[in-house]
């Protein structure tokens, strides 16, 4: 991390250190409850104000976490379903460069399923031993890649609150959903692109990534 | 291009200085011709001396030709149906740095079909405004990856020769076949895990990366 994104995110650190978000009442009984990417105690303290475990607790966290709160970052992994990273943090986070190797060191942290973040080469979900490949919509130009991650995780979740099918193939479709709304955010800057989506948008976008990776072999026997 | 390359490259380039291949008779009526990475004089050589044109040629080239040898490059070019490059030569090729933008630039040139080989981030497939994303394997760890680009050129082409599809579905998945035996090259040192495989290896292969793509999206209406 350069030091100009270590002090931003420092400044921010210290404004967030009273930052103390109470669950509103209304909000207890979620089945999915992600958890974006603050600092692991305030993490941890979202999970402790729901009275009822939701189905599926997602976590998103960043390298700076795992500089300054290992020990509470540790702690919040314990409790989670899902972790969201990408390809620098799982290196960082297990100590293995490769990413099978990284991702089944981070899967014996806690969660059982892991999305590893390729930005335009993709994301890896991984679950126990099964892996499953997303690939990123290879586009002419990215215009502002910023919050494309929050809109996968946005896109992600989304979809798995509308099937409740947390199982590996329920993860899988939902990551696809969730690169396709992302490929739309880098299209324009800030949320322009995806407050003006539609439905039609977004399902040709998901056939074309089907389009992008469906193959038949005809085995040669 | 480092210079110990670099020297390398022009050491063998001097040697290679005095190679004029003759294709020898009983190649003549090859449905496919594979242009290794020699000079494109070399390469143009090759076609020349093929009484009737290939079904299918296809060209593998690298940086170094683009910097020294760029009008013959471009004479090839406009020879072959197919090219192999990695993603950095595709942005030297064409200027270009967003790979959609430099497979348009480079497909103006001559061939038809692009592949753009992003190691261990799989393989782009363009043909027009069609593009196919082949992963690589997500693997434990590359043991040596010296021949592994040679190694997808080979099993790319052997498969193509099988089949006889040349068409962008024939190319698809003879990029899938080429990626899974590529996956073999990288295990072992040279060619030692090549020389033991069997067919069930390669079936066994081929059908991970099958599983590694595979999805199916329930729309939610």
């Amino acid at each position: 991390m350069d030091m100009n994104t270590r002090d931003t995110l420092e400044t921010q650190l210290n404004v967030l250190g009273d930052f103390e978000p109470v669950v509103p009442a209304s909000y207890q009984g979620a089945d999915i409850l992600m958890l974006g990417n603050l600092s692991p105690a305030v993490q941890l303290s979202v999970i402790e104000q729901m009275k009822e475990r939701p189905k599926l607790i997602v976590l998103d966290t960043m390298n700076f976490w795992m500089e300054i709160a290992m020990p509470d970052l540790e702690k919040v992994l314990k409790e989670v379903d899902v972790l969201l990273v990408n390809d620098s943090e799982a290196r960082q986070l297990s100590g293995q460069y490769s990413l099978v190797r990284a991702a089944k060191e981070i899967m014996k942290m806690g969660p059982q399923y892991l999305v590893i973040k390729k930005g335009e080469h993709g994301a890896l979900l991984f679950d126990g031993d099964h892996v499953f490949f997303a690939p990123a919509l290879p586009i002419d130009e990215v215009f502002d890649p910023t919050g494309a991650g929050d809109t996968f995780a946005g896109g992600f979740v989304g979809y798995l609150d509308s099937t409740k099918d947390f199982s590996f193939e329920g993860m899988k479709s939902a990551i696809i959903i969730g690169s396709a709304i992302a490929s739309f955010c880098v299209e324009k800057f800030g949320t322009a692109r995806l407050r003006e989506l539609t439905r039609k948008d977004i399902d040709e976008r998901v056939q074309q990534f089907v389009e992008l990776v469906n193959f038949d072999i005809a085995l040669v026997k």
